[in-house]
Order: structure tokens, then sequence, then C-alpha cells
């Protein structure tokens, strides 16, 4: 497979985190996920709180536009301007799984790269959100809505893409015929690659 | 694999009906393609000629408002409803892969139905229309784009679902990876079930 840098779009709740995790280990490179954070508050000189508050956030929101007003650069922009410092210092590394960050986006004129956008039906995203992140659906009924929504937003945002267009990956998959399943399939791509 | 249809949406260019044709051979079932015409001619009472030329047709043209207008079922009309009694007995025979003709659509609601969806750069896919239909891309430079638009409003006109909107698929291809590529990828799918 040489060097390869495999990023993993998702919908939320999809198993996308799950996908990239097993992948990373069958194929013994590093897996990037929640660590990311940390090199992204250190790059921004944000506190991790204030970066994962805001990693995903509305970029239309209120304080957004009065930060923009005054001339300050927003929050959201010093978070993705980090973003593009670290994601290129991880494909750098060498071999590795990145999810989600926008990592398709950052690193797309990479010769290396390979793009995948997993997804699911929300039947099968609410139950998964609940199994694995206990969250209450009865509570939040439109916790996936919204956070379709914001990740819909905040990539087209900081991207000239649609969030889930087809066109930009190499192969999407509906995780519901399978976590395991996927897992076999981009390792096959990426070994034959 | 049980008793399994296999629906391929592509497309124009993207090798779509190749990659049926192969992964049909490979699982040693039937595949309809170009058959499907004359059936639909049959079904229809319209001449073969008459499908062909109307069968991604622009639903929106001004013959198909007159004839809406005057109360006579409009020719794709009487086109898209042979469509459904033609692919329901085709999917009762047994299993089979059918590209193409709304099949993801008019076959939804059946338990053994696998939907794959093909697409690839628009550079690769001009390479492949001159090489495999000798079509002098110079002489019609819009034809992929005319071509993309035609399937769409086709699509969008007889079905409720967007054309390329991956919520329908079980999986997308970029078939740039390698038309055999694909074609090894549906087979472990269909095959592991």
């Amino acid at each position: 497979m040489g060097n390869s840098i495999i990023t993993i779009s998702r919908e939320y709740g999809s198993g996308g985190r799950e996908i990239g995790e097993k992948l990373a280990k069958r194929l013994g490179v590093e897996f990037y996920d929640k660590e990311i954070i940390t090199m992204l508050a250190k790059e921004s000189g944000l506190s991790e709180e204030v970066v994962r508050s805001w990693a995903e956030k509305d970029v239309s929101a209120f304080f957004y536009g009065i930060n923009a007003a005054r001339g300050i650069i927003p929050i959201p922009d010093r978070i993705f301007g980090a973003r593009r410092t670290v994601l290129n210092e991880l494909a750098d590394k060498g071999s590795c799984v990145i999810v989600g960050s926008c990592s398709d986006y950052i690193l797309k004129d990479r010769d290396n790269l390979w793009k995948f956008f997993i997804y699911a039906p929300m039947d099968f995203r609410k139950k998964r959100v609940a199994e694995v992140y206990g969250e209450d659906l009865a509570t939040y009924p439109n916790l996936l809505k919204r956070k379709d929504e914001e990740r819909r937003d905040y990539y087209s945002h900081f991207t000239s893409y649609k969030f889930g267009d087809y066109k930009n990956y190499d192969a999407c998959f509906n995780s519901a015929i399978g976590i395991d399943n996927v897992v076999d399939l981009i390792e096959y791509m990426v070994k034959k690659g």
C-alpha cells in the first residue's frame, strides 16, 4: 500500500470513527481522531475546551459575526487555520487514518490520499448514538438533524465542497451493511491500490 | 448470496454498464441492460425506436406539456409505467444485475435488493466515452453535461429521489479506482451478504 493517507468523512452516528480505528489497526498505521483536538489547541493557542466547543459549531452564529465585524480573526477561523498546519504535519509523518476534520479537503492535493465517506440510515444512526454515546434521543429528538446541519454548514463554510457529495470520494459506504464489512472493503482497496 | 437483485445506477461514461456485465458473469446471474428496451417496447406498445429516443429524454420538453394538456398519457409516462411491469417481472425470475432504468427506485421495497451507484471524474468519463463509444467530444463538447442533466431530470421527475444521493445506495464507487476493482468489491459485498 506504500505511504497512504486515508481520510474518513462521516455522518454523525454512522460508525465512521470505529471504522477508522479498526482500519488503522488492520493496516498497522497511526489513527488520528480525538487527539487532533489537543494538537489544534496547541497550534491555535486556544484551550482544548474552547477548541472542542467550536470545532464543528455553527459558523453563522451571532458571535462569529460580531468578531468578524470587529476585525478579530474569529475562533472558528483560527481553529481551521490550525487544522491545516496540524493535518499536514500528521500526513508528513507517514501512513495514517484521519477521521473528520475536513481532512479530505485540507489534504486533497496529496498523491497518496484515499477519501471515504460513511453514512447510514437515520434509524441505524439513532440506535447507534443511543448505544455508543448513551445519548437519550427522546430528550434530544433533533440531535441528529442538528449535527447533520452543523457538519454540512461547517464543511461548506471552510471548503469549496459540498458535504457528502460523492464526487469528492473514492467510495462511499452505507455502514448498515456492517461496520466490519466496510473495514474489509476499505482494507482491500487500500492494499490493492 | 441467495436470491439477489443488484441494481447499478451510474453517471454516463463511468463504466457502470461494464461493471454490471462483469459482475453478472462472476456471480453467474442474468444481466439486463439494453434488452430492457425491447421489453419496454413490447409492454408499452411503442416501437423500440420510440422507446430508445424517449427513454431518458428531457421530460419537461415541449411536446410532453402539449400531450399532458390534451389528456393523453405522455410517451415518457407510458414508458415509465412499462418499466415498473418489466423490472418487477425480471426481478421475480431470480438473481440478476440490472443497469439503470430507475431500477433502484422501482424495486426499492424488495428485501433482496442491492443498490450501487457508479461515478467518475469528468476527465475519466470523457476519455472513456471517446474510447468505448467512439463519440467525438470535440464535436459535442457538452455531451456529458447534457447527459448528466437528462438523467438527473428524468430520475427526479419519475421518482421521489435525487439522482446520485448517497442515501439511496448501499455503496457508491468512483470507477477511476479501476473497473475490475469495483467488480471485486461489489462481488465481495454481495457474496458476504
